[in-house]
């Protein structure tokens, strides 16, 4: 399959799980006249600036205007220089930014004074080819680590990056970003507001080191909503929670995790504590959380989309350790990959969780499937669990037993294509 | 290579890495005159019960007379029957046992009261075999989860275990309670107290679901030595701290994880606060040491040997933390797997490991060989690099430059091999 055929597959299997928000409505890009899914006031662009051979991997998200833009970054020590540059940035323009420059095959990151310098360069280069100041731009990379960024390449590649701009290339951009991912990942949905219908638009990257803390990969988000920087940082804080901050491919989180999001104003206005702010507080949940999903669909050798629910625990927090405990367990991503109902692994994984519960309370099943009920009884039929587990995407629920918590992470399979990808990347 | 080969040039290859402390001497079982190897008071047997076809699946491990005995288990709140019969059996003896009953194959985790009726069955039809009483028999199992272990077959081969049985079958019980184990894993050592020599000898099983903690996968030890229960708790909860739980192969906690050690007491006595309860701790975790490195070599899928060394770090706690999260990344361990001289991901994961650091501080070593220098100084030769990666075994050490605070960790790569096994082992 080509990799936007690939997209468009993931997308309509994870879209058929779980039904959208009440007022708000996929605009799924399908391939042609992508005009009338984008929103307005965004130019973009993706070109080879030589950084990879062959490949995009330059992107440009520009804002006609100053844009109130909200972020959260990763909680890795080891960030990278351009997190920190855009941190500062970010707070120097009281959150009023008018573009993003990334490259992916290069991470920028433990590369120290110089990478920060490197930064520097990237957002100062991009300000006086597009006449705004250095802090209004935000810089991201994304590839390997520990080698130095190719910034004059980088530079050089500006003038084409600016002739190939326009409001429509967001495929092009989300190509750019890509580095180990099979296919481009983006979304969009309107949400219709009382000032009319507003548009949310972003594209994502993954598909190592994935286990965001508090911030993720890369992400970036553009909408047409009119919306001041505070409440805009607020909707995306409460909407990477449930969306990035819920997946893992791995367990390591990134040294160059962002999630950014550009509202360019040209749509209706969404005001502090109205019901046009819950929907559009939904919208934007349901686009970070699409692409969140096609990350963990797209995970290194991934082979299984599953989702991890547990119920009935403590509370949200110890619901969400035994979540993700389960997750990220080797031996119950090999299990999954082998179509393996090995249910014994799913609560030994809860059991060293840290999450309380009594042995003899838990239950177990695959989407609607009981495999463990309470008092140990795992007579389910082999044949029927077989049936769950051979999709491409199921659930598998735990129940605790013990009072109102609950979490949802999801999750990839474990292959041994992971092995052969990560085996070799840097060489 | 045969089992016992294999086993044999481990422990050459671990034992070339490191000097064994002062007073203890290693007594390698090499293949032939195995008398001389072990310590008396023991009575041990490996047999076949029918719960694996052909290999030997049950041990026994018998004392001539109530014997000092000293235990860890798995904090892992999933524990099987038969960690908390043996928890309840030595409270109940005061520490004083005479039998270990173990077999592999099935676990007889999440089996609920059928399994506790099991475990207690596997204890009395020892106790009445043997003539002891049932509270004086500790009973382990290891396996598959959630299947219910066949105590029927087990009873009706007690009769051939005690036929088999005899004082130098070490090496057939330790391959009894193998399960995916490559080869069996037992060591030897001689102590010299102020009362005559002393030995104590022991074996373990791995070698998935590794990530030991307060306890470890199956370990049994003796000694002839003369030593009371406290003291000896004392002595195995100071070695099992720097040994079984330094190791990790998958970060799988297992719910039937146990280490006992047994003293026969006819040899030399150990006194609290003597040299030789110095020199006898040391000997015990000098045993325990090289059973847990040989768990790690023996790693599901495992080809390479790696120990992950924390220096610098503010404090002891951060300094484990950094180091098993290091030793735990999939990507840190598909690198070595690949020899890829990744350091990039190494400091990665010390920068999601909560460890406090300043990046700039950041130093990397390969064996003796700087790879990152503070300051983001990464000018090594790849070539010399490649020369120790290549290795069978090899120390990562990094320095985080902030204080005294260090940790050891013993690790394995990550490889094809393990998503083989753990794929379809179920099944």
């Amino acid at each position: 399959m080509e990799p936007f055929e690939k997209a468009a597959s993931a997308i309509d299997t994870l879209y058929s799980r779980s039904p959208l928000p009440y007022g708000v409505t996929r605009i799924l890009p399908t391939g042609t006249g992508d005009e009338k899914f984008w929103p307005s006031g965004f130019t973009l662009s993706g070109v080879n600036a030589g950084i990879k051979p062959q490949r995009k991997d330059l992107m440009l998200l520009l804002c006609e205007r100053p844009s109130s833009t909200a972020a959260v970054f990763t909680t890795n020590l080891c960030c990278a220089a351009p997190v920190d540059l855009s941190k500062r940035h970010l707070a120097a323009s009281s959150g009023l930014m008018r573009a993003i420059i990334c490259n992916s095959g290069n991470a920028n990151a433990a590369t120290g004074a110089q990478g920060e310098a490197d930064a520097a360069r990237m957002a100062a280069d991009t300000a006086s080819a597009f006449g705004m100041r250095p802090e209004e731009v935000l810089v991201a990379s994304t590839g390997v680590i520990g080698q130095r960024l190719p910034a004059e390449k980088i530079g050089a590649a500006i003038p084409s990056l600016k002739a190939a701009s326009g409001s429509q290339k967001w495929r092009d951009a989300a190509e750019a970003i890509m580095t180990t991912d099979t296919f481009p990942k983006f979304f969009a949905v309107d949400v219709s507001l009382s000032g009319g219908p507003s548009r949310i638009a972003g594209f994502a990257k993954g598909s190592g080191m994935i286990r965001p803390d508090m911030a993720t990969m890369l992400a970036f988000i553009g909408t047409d909503a009119r919306i001041e920087p505070v409440l805009l940082q607020e909707h995306l804080a409460a909407a990477n929670a449930v969306s990035f901050n819920a997946i893992t491919v791995d367990g390591d989180t990134s040294t160059n995790d962002m999630a950014v999001v550009m509202s360019s104003g040209f749509g209706p206005s969404v005001e502090r504590g109205t019901e046009d702010s819950r929907l559009f507080g939904d919208a934007l949940r349901t686009v970070l959380t699409m692409l969140a999903q096609l990350i963990v669909v797209d995970g290194e050798g991934a082979t299984k989309f599953v989702e991890i629910r547990i119920r009935g625990a403590a509370n949200d927090e110890e619901a969400e350790s035994a979540a993700m405990t389960v997750a990220n367990s080797p031996l119950v991503k090999t299990a999954i990959h082998g179509e393996d109902a090995n249910w014994g692994r799913i609560i030994a994984a809860v059991g060293r969780s840290g999450a309380s519960f009594v042995q003899e309370e838990l239950a177990v099943w695959f989407d609607g499937l009981p495999i463990l009920k309470p008092g140990f009884d795992a007579s389910f039929s082999e044949e029927e669990a077989k049936r769950v587990i051979s999709q491409e995407a199921y659930t598998i629920t735990v129940s605790l037993g013990q009072g109102p918590g609950e979490a949802v992470v999801w999750t990839c399979d474990l292959s041994k294509r992971y092995i052969e990808i990560n085996g070799s990347y840097r060489s």
